[in-house]
């Protein structure tokens, strides 16, 4: 059995998304239900996913866990899994962090861009690494079985939760800074810690995250990735494609300043180039990630690793990653 | 297998409780988390039940179906099932009812003594019946499996809530006022229609409840639990003793008049009475259900009887009550 997952979307998720992912054959996904939100409007969010549970229950299901994933596939539904973008919405509580994953989020990044209650975030000029409550935090995400998530953190901070935490972390959606050196891609010195550790990276589409932005070639894409499988093992490898389908550009102000600033940041873009920038051609919804599986076995990728980038390996990190840590 | 479960506590839990409980062999246990809390007041609550089930793992485990209840039993520990007096919590907002779920609530009141968005209270004049809203949230609580209790609501309500209901509800904390005419009790006419659209009877110990109050004797609790079984069937019958152990005064005065009233209302006490009532001798603490199976089968009720009032009748209760309602 193969299977096809994504490992961070943020569309303006709608019915017709929700076909193209059964177009597609997309298995599951991580969407994000939380950037600068509060406990209560991040509450609000989950309350809106529970509709659209409700209403395309032919479509999408929720999952908590690999074996949730896998009755969606049997169904023929898309299995949909919660994260954070942010850690906002446990402010200073870490007897929230148990409560997200009782509410079904498992996925959590510590920082995100700016510093954090938790960790240093990739736009920030310093980084102190993980905070005192960033650590105990870690510990407790560990036990529960919340990820780590360091997409958009800054390298110390990342690479001492790679450290401090007992169970594999990811960065579910980012790229190497040795193919394009964006501020959000990852050093080699990053990946190499995160994948020796068992950690998990997803490839993200994002343009500003591609070599060559929106003209990034598939060629291109896949040939770093067969780069990256022979650098630090294909099993740890996955997609994550930053897809953020359909939605206004407000929203990518809302992702860069939220409520922390009253002048625009314009982030990873410029201010002529403020807004979401156009996806590659090969990869504009859920219904192309055929394109990606073709670019990889044109890679030269083994069939075995390709299946396993395609979704295989992130239901493997699921399975093990979802649950309580076993007891000690 | 028989199992001993108690349908409603709010003691002031500590070590020493769930040691009692261990002592005392209760399997299950349904907790109110919330009063008149907020939900963010209530997650702050559910933050200390967790603390409590990582202090005291080897006593007590989280349970939210009946599968964990037998689970809970064959681990040697006592399961704590949540429950909510008021509705406030969801506020008006019946995407909330879902989320209560999610977090582990399987019991919620309609209403609590007074007026709520949902039903009226007992301790009204006027009793207009289920609200606009109130008739949404039970369809809601209906598909979620989220048990409808209307233990502190006023008859008309009731009776409309079973009506509207399409699975069993219940009254988890009430004695019939045939035998003491509380106004907490409940007429022969609303437990008639509860038991036989297959809702459930728990009898409290609240002294309040009991005719002759905190002097109530065993032999006349159990009479009239014999009397309801020969009414009602005992098929729909269980315990619900509202232990309140070892709380403070302070803490029936919160009940009574959360942050609805400068003034003190002493609900079924009076102001020569205002505290908690002494618990009858038979009934201090979750070591003494012994003396109810005892008093039970002294009555003169059989055998297997017994067993269901105990413990087995809840867990069934549980067992049909807690799940999704099955796609129709």
């Amino acid at each position: 059995m193969t299977y096809l997952i994504d490992g961070l979307q943020y569309a303006n998720f709608s019915e017709k998304v929700f076909r193209q992912m059964r177009e597609g054959g997309v298995d599951a996904v991580h969407v994000t239900v939380a950037y600068h939100e509060t406990m209560p409007e991040l509450i609000g969010n989950l309350c809106q996913w529970n509709r659209w549970f409700e209403q395309f229950s032919d479509l999408i299901v929720r999952a908590t866990s690999a074996a949730d994933v896998r009755a969606a596939k049997d169904s023929g539904r898309t299995a949909i899994l919660f994260g954070l973008q942010t850690a906002h919405p446990i402010a200073d509580d870490i007897g929230l962090i148990e409560i997200l994953h009782q509410l079904g989020i498992r996925i959590m990044q510590l920082s995100y861009n700016n510093q954090s209650l938790l960790a240093t975030g990739c736009y920030e000029d310093e980084d102190p690494g993980l905070t005192r409550f960033g650590k105990q935090a870690v510990a407790e995400m560990n036990r529960v079985g919340l990820v780590v998530d360091m997409s958009h953190s800054a390298d110390r901070s990342t690479l001492e939760a790679i450290e401090a935490s007992t169970r594999p972390i990811t960065i579910s959606h980012a790229n190497p800074a040795w193919w394009h050196p964006a501020k959000r891609n990852k050093s080699d010195e990053v990946l190499s810690a995160l994948t020796d550790a068992g950690g998990f990276l997803g490839f993200s589409v994002y343009p500003h995250h591609l070599k060559d932005g929106s003209a990034c070639t598939l060629d291109s894409f896949c040939g770093m990735i067969a780069e990256a499988a022979s650098r630090y093992g294909a099993q740890n490898l996955g997609i994550g494609t930053d897809l953020c389908q359909d939605q206004p550009d407000s929203i990518v102000e809302w992702m860069r300043v939220g409520r922390w600033s009253k002048v625009i940041d314009y982030g990873e873009g410029s201010a002529s180039n403020a807004g979401f920038p156009p996806m590659p051609s090969w990869f504009e919804d859920n219904r192309h990630f055929g394109n990606i599986r073709d670019g990889l076995l044109a890679a030269g990728l083994a069939a075995g690793d390709v299946d396993g980038i395609m979704g295989n390996n992130w239901l493997r990190f699921f399975e093990e990653s979802f649950g309580p840590a076993p007891a000690t």
